[in-house]
């Protein structure tokens, strides 16, 4: 199963990257498979694997805000085929080259 | 201003690879930066760069199929200080060191 | 916690009502107050009791789908403040007036 | 087309209630059919009605908060059958019964 999630902290401040590097280091202790990108966290695993990952990032949070809005998005297709390397290649394959342009 | 965006055509067929790969096409020729992820895309423009490019995207989708979900995440922070870069160069710095593993 | 989720089942129609019907069912019987519009549904109770609730309808719609897109949204603020009757008490009280135009 | 957004305006402060009925009172004036929920609110125009309103309601919350995110969820088929009502009259028909439990 393929997870992409976010989570925004509510505690008095725009910044929140201090509590994003916090639940980072959860994710990092996980073992799963993981991409934090400048919107969220894709990660890889079972049901259960994902979620109780994702309820500790999200309880970590709630420990030092009031209020935190947690999104998450599941990709759940037959044969484990949702894999952060294979989708990206089947897209490659049928466009015919790499892409992304960050700078 | 940094956007996410996803889409899901409905047509018939649970890949979508071929589909991911033609709006890729359109959003290369855009011009903007962007990072293309397994489960999305983020762009950086203003309001008008990202959204324009977005409905070119979705109209593709829908030319080609009866129903299209599109999904769209906006962080828009004053000073234009959200951008993909600044904001993982954040959360690095808070963490004291770089992290992702994606195998 | 207030959580909103919605379900696209990937099966070779644009059409989903029959699968959201069927979820829908697997809602009320669970007992959690609920509340489905037109483009998910809201239910509220703990991280266990929604959870479970939701894995049960994205599991039920992948037993007869090969791919599922999940979304979930989580609102929770201590003190259990995020209902949905409260949200809206709130901000028909600031608004001075009631408010929906649905036809 | 059917769209369902929501934003969340960092500000200092756990409660949005009142950063809400601004934008009500600017969806009201809009005259689009409309239903705010608990969650976000679901709108139904073309494109340029809905991300019209959208980025007004957007500019009007980042006019007083330094960050604010906005989610948008469209869903776009063919013939206009995307609607409120229709959709939730689809699924009361195959359902067999009306539905929802808010108390």
């Amino acid at each position: 199963m393929l997870v992409e999630f976010s989570m925004v902290p509510m505690k008095g401040s725009d910044s929140i990257s201090a509590d994003v590097a916090t639940i980072i280091d959860l994710i990092d202790k996980s073992g799963l498979k993981y991409r934090t990108h400048a919107m969220g966290t894709l990660i890889e695993g079972s049901w259960d694997e994902c979620m109780s990952l994702i309820r500790q990032c999200h309880d970590k949070l709630r420990s030092s805000a009031p209020r935190v809005y947690t999104r998450i998005a599941i990709d759940d297709r037959e044969g484990g085929k949702s894999t952060m390397g294979r989708k990206l290649d089947s897209v490659r394959e049928k466009l015919g080259r790499d892409f992304n342009r960050e700078s």
